[in-house]
């Protein structure tokens, strides 16, 4: 499974005046970083070899020839290397070992594929460092952190294996991601097809730069979530602002407020205040992208359909503020305390400065432009305009750089895009991000499909007794399309011989 | 029309030990750039407003975000806004003016199609140099020079004319260019597809990398060229060398030697030897490019057919080396001194260290890396092999880089490009870049022009009494595709409104 991601911009929105801040998938990442023995509540370690492969730091200029350790990870238990093929998870921004644990649906499908799966390492995050510690130093050093480098060391890798692993240089590759993930899988498809057959790309949201999408859409549908999960679910959470504001106007209030929600650390201003309002919102939004149709504990140990459970204590918009806030309070613990471990809630907690985060950060700040908005209306988060360059702003002064918005859409096309062909672009209906993904067929070779009980690339997960029904026929008509991109490559093979 | 390029490689090969010298049709390019009143025989100055875009100068990185201006030109005459297209000239390595004007067939066609040309300049040459008189300073300086750089550019471009021109936004854009301008046509489309509905991609070599065709292909067809000019041609020339080397090994022979081939200055030790017979090659292969059925001063005032003009002096390989050599000399004089203006013959004038030649060597140095070899067997060379570390080293003593020959395959796909439409790939056959070339349909939509008749792009070359009717062919098919590229192009635009 690929993890919920590029909330960066969404954060810096939704916290005006505040510095930078890290996207809670982000924080998931990090911990998991330091953790060796990680597995997941629902998978088993999973059996791979570690390989390394030495890429140029930078493949579109000259000047320096350096070379970095790009790490990926190989399992080829089900490869045949006769009729076989390899199925190539395209690195997104975390530690490649934790993707490679919880893409489950690549180890589930392997076996009927005859294929090698291979996980290869987005440059900047886990291993791959291109300069070792010094990677995040500055500006100058993050230079090399683009998708356009990781796509080309995905071609050099695949050439690679291609070379080096004897069977494999006439079978078809697939590229497989999903978030971030999935839009390198589609991209790489659309700049490398010579390279890839084909392209699953899970909850991709392609389309969530510049004006291709309205830039309330992704709030629309976390909003949409909590009011479908339960009665007067949204109309509670919309009138929380008010109520908090109401109590942060007082001392007194910011001390009620501070015992009420168990914050860790009390609040004192209304910087804090704006800080608790956007962990509150980032809260909601995790939700949404993991509302999962069994236990999880993906950002949290989290129960089944999460946003239910939070929304039994979110019925009545219209009690006191007091009263309403200590159902907000309830429902804050179903994420944060499930479990029933913690002592308190630390609104602080996303702002860690580990490796992956900082990537996003600065990939957030260059090319990864998404714009975000809310009105209040159409979606149960207080009013904020989407300002560039307040943005852009603070990016400046966190790495030097300034993003440039319309870029990704003048590389990859936008929404003109319909000459590529072979590319799977899979969306959850409940997924925020599907309101930036591609949910109707382009083409008869570029196809959507949805996934009506889906969150943040339910597809991607292994399978679970309890998935509902169009997720298993999801994933059957992404195994449809990948045997069929297979079984043209081999045709075309024999054709060609 | 484009101009016959790409050359360093070989001429590094023709002359080891030499530091990297530059390509013929550069000396052209280069005097070309002091000359403002210059016109060819065969074409009047045409009309073209002149603008500049400001480009990032590195689109891949964001530490740096200098710009620098791009230079392009229009020429709307024949545009219509209502039903008309845009054609879109890559430019390749030089003055973007002076391709403006010798591109002939874009203004031949610009009426029927309703189009607007516009001519973009490469980055790093004529005008558009990104770090102005320091461009080529040291290889820091140049490193952005790329093709993927160049590739962005003109999407950039078209983005800026399709917001700015009013009428241009829903008008369907072409890629046409010639020679090195030919692969960046023909890439664009691959790369950028949403950008343009298709490229013409006249002469573009762009299978002559890594091992895709044998080395030895140039100088086959060069030799093949003077073989069906003239009886005996190929094998007096095939024995001129031996005939050169007897000579040159005493003081005598090298004094006659230069007294009976006129050079301007006299030729001293083995180094002026091995760059005399490199000048003689360059020639032949010269005159193999620019073999065109009418007079033209590409690179010198030629007449029609110059080949078989050559030829007529290089009947009787068995003469003599005394006689054999005079006859050489009167051949090399239909080259250098149709005009019969030249004193001398001066074997040096091509190393000028002019910018287009700079930015050229450093491309051929880095990305651009073709194998040449010759056996003297199927050619009528003196035998050379490819040596790609010695050329590696040279290289590295010019500019501080080392080229990645591998790395043009992987970007661009090698022979392994089906899936990209739209491409029409002509070559003439007289054309010793032919041999790098696509000469056959790979698909429906990615076809092969041959031209029996032609030279270095004649197609691209303006209309004349005197083209072979295959040239004539060749170009009404290439209208044709363009028209359905452009009808298909509306029918969905008309789809989707």
């Amino acid at each position: 499974m690929g993890c919920p991601t590029v909330l960066l911009l969404l954060l810096a929105f939704l916290t005006p005046g505040v510095a930078i801040r890290v996207p809670p998938a982000m924080k998931a990442l990090s911990s998991l970083r330091w953790s060796t023995s990680f597995t997941t509540r629902h998978t088993v370690a999973k059996k791979y070899s570690i390989h390394y492969i030495q890429q140029k730091v930078d493949h579109f200029g000259f000047t320096a020839d350096k070379t970095f350790k790009q790490r990926y990870l190989i399992a080829d238990e089900h490869w045949k290397k006769n009729g076989g093929s390899i199925l190539f998870y395209t690195g997104n921004e975390g530690d490649i070992t934790w993707f490679c644990n919880n893409t489950g649906f690549m180890w589930d499908v392997a076996d009927q594929l005859k294929a090698m799966l291979v996980f290869a390492e987005h440059r900047y995050y886990g291993e791959s460092l291109p300069f070792g510690n010094k990677s995040f130093k500055d500006s100058r050093h993050l230079n090399f952190l683009t998708s356009e480098q990781a796509l080309a060391d995905f071609a050099v890798l695949i050439k690679h294996l291609k070379r080096t692993i004897p069977g494999a240089k006439n079978q078809p590759v697939i590229a497989i991601g999903g978030s971030y993930g999935g839009m390198l899988a589609a991209w790489f498809r659309m700049k490398y097809p010579h390279m890839v057959v084909g392209a699953l790309a899970a909850s991709a949201p392609i389309w969530h730069f510049g004006n291709l999408v309205p830039c309330g859409v992704f709030m629309e549908i976390v909003t949409k979530d909590f009011k479908r999960s339960g009665p007067n679910c949204s109309e509670t959470i919309r009138s929380s602002w008010d109520a908090i504001n109401r109590f942060a106007r007082t001392g007194a209030g910011l001390r009620w407020l501070s015992e009420a929600l168990d914050l860790c650390t009390a609040l004192t201003n209304t910087e804090d205040v704006q800080r608790l309002k956007a962990w509150i919102s980032e809260t909601w939004i995790n939700l949404a992208m993991v509302d999962y149709p069994y236990e999880s504990d993906f950002l949290q140990p989290l129960p089944a359909w999460p946003i239910k459970v939070v929304c039994q204590y979110l019925k009545n918009p219209s009690v006191s503020d007091a009263q309403l806030l200590q159902n907000i309070f309830q429902a804050l613990n179903v994420y944060y305390n499930y479990s029933g471990q913690a002592s308190c809630l630390n609104i602080s907690e996303t702002t860690t400065s580990s490796l992956g985060t900082q990537g996003w950060s600065y990939q957030a700040c260059t090319e990864m432009v998404m714009p975000f908005c809310t009105n209040g209306i159409d979606d149960m988060f207080e009013p904020h305009l989407w300002n560039l360059r307040e943005f852009s702003d603070d990016c400046f002064k966190q790495w030097g750089v300034r993003p440039r918005p319309a870029w990704i859409i003048t590389m990859y096309g936008g929404k003109n895009i319909s000459s590529h062909t072979n590319i799977i672009f899979s969306n959850g209906e409940l997924d925020p991000w599907s309101g930036g993904g591609v949910t109707k067929d382009i083409t008869d070779t570029l196809v959507a499909i949805t996934i009506p009980e889906g969150a943040h690339h339910l597809d991607l997960r292994a399978r679970n007794a309890f998935d509902p029904t169009t997720v298993l026929l999801a994933r059957s008509m992404e195994v449809r399309h990948m045997k069929q991109w297979i079984r043209d490559f081999y045709a075309s093979l024999r054709k060609k011989h």
